[in-house]
């Protein structure tokens, strides 16, 4: 137990920087592996299977529903997101720390299937500052930025769910939290209650 | 709340290092503020009042205790030992996260008073480093030794009580384990309730 890796999901508002947290934390740390997803959307220009998605099918994505093969899956709009269960439970039993990027809907999926996973919320410090950063882009039309304000709205709704906030301040310090919340998680005396037992057992042999 | 500090309790056997680690911490970073307890014991060549410890009388500590004064306070062998609570308080005010190195029965009442309070057991890797660790300082007489590891023996029984439980095989990555606990305390959602209203609050503006 006490080498196992700790599962943590990260979500957060568009805008929110998570992704840019996640980088900095991969680039600087060895122990972090991120899952990476599996998707019944069309590739877009440049994206290859198995770095940002693994692209399947509807029906090999049904298949591995039948098959228990998710951690969690959703539906948006009209193709389904799912995390596989099988990479996240290898990288996990190697001692990785496995990184989800997931949505709040399937975040408490995974909560209530596995009491153990960490759950981080990444927000700017205000929502001004996210309004800022959402419009500040330049690259999309106001109705999407409407409809990305719109669903964060809907989201903030349950964020006091998560266990752990992140206000992203600042890439750098923000990211020395994230990893310090999953040191924290490997320190739990619930993972070391092997450890404890075996001192106790030496112990009487004194 | 945000900006409070947090309340930790750093417990272990001796020989666990855990002076060692605080020290590191302390000089490393500098959100810490240590604790100075009360004693109705004389100091020792060279102790400064204020600085190890506050001596006092025993009528002072009594009074003390009358004015609930003590965020925890104990008796061994003849003498009294307590946690000045005006001081604590000040300094998580002002922000800063208090260490407080002190034994299991006192880190129990504090849990208990204050149940946001950081509960942090410190370990050699296992029972026989700690016998190595203990004897292999070569000060003490077999006698104090004994003493030594039978009191080990009596706070190993309590261990799985605490939050965390840090295996100290590294000063260094032990110390950036304790600090990753503090940090992981401050990004406790409990903590941020009222940013997470403050954001929900403006959303619904947009």
């Amino acid at each position: 137990m006490d080498n196992r890796g700790v599962l943590a999901v990260i979500s957060g508002f568009s805008g929110s920087g998570k992704g840019t947290l996640m980088k900095a934390l991969l680039e600087k740390y060895d122990n972090y592996a991120l899952s990476v997803s599996w998707t019944t959307r069309k590739p877009r220009e440049g994206e290859e299977d198995g770095v940002s998605y693994f692209f399947r099918t509807q029906e090999e994505f049904d298949r591995h529903i039948e098959e228990d093969g998710f951690l969690e899956y959703a539906r948006y709009v009209d193709h389904s997101y799912g995390t596989p269960k099988q990479y996240v439970f290898d990288q996990l039993d190697q001692g990785k720390d496995v990184l989800l990027e997931i949505e709040m809907q399937g975040a408490l999926q995974v909560k209530e299937k596995y009491p153990d996973t960490v759950l981080i919320f990444v927000t700017p410090p205000n929502a001004e500052e996210l309004k800022r950063r959402l419009v500040g882009r330049g690259t999309e039309d106001m109705e999407t930025i409407k409809k990305r304000l719109a669903r964060a709205d809907e989201e903030s709704k349950g964020m006091e769910q998560y266990d752990y906030l992140l206000v992203n301040d600042s890439i750098e310090r923000c990211a020395e939290e994230l990893h310090g919340v999953i040191m924290a998680a490997h320190a739990r005396m619930g993972n070391h209650l092997e450890l404890v037992n075996n001192i106790k057992e030496q112990m009487k042999q004194f």
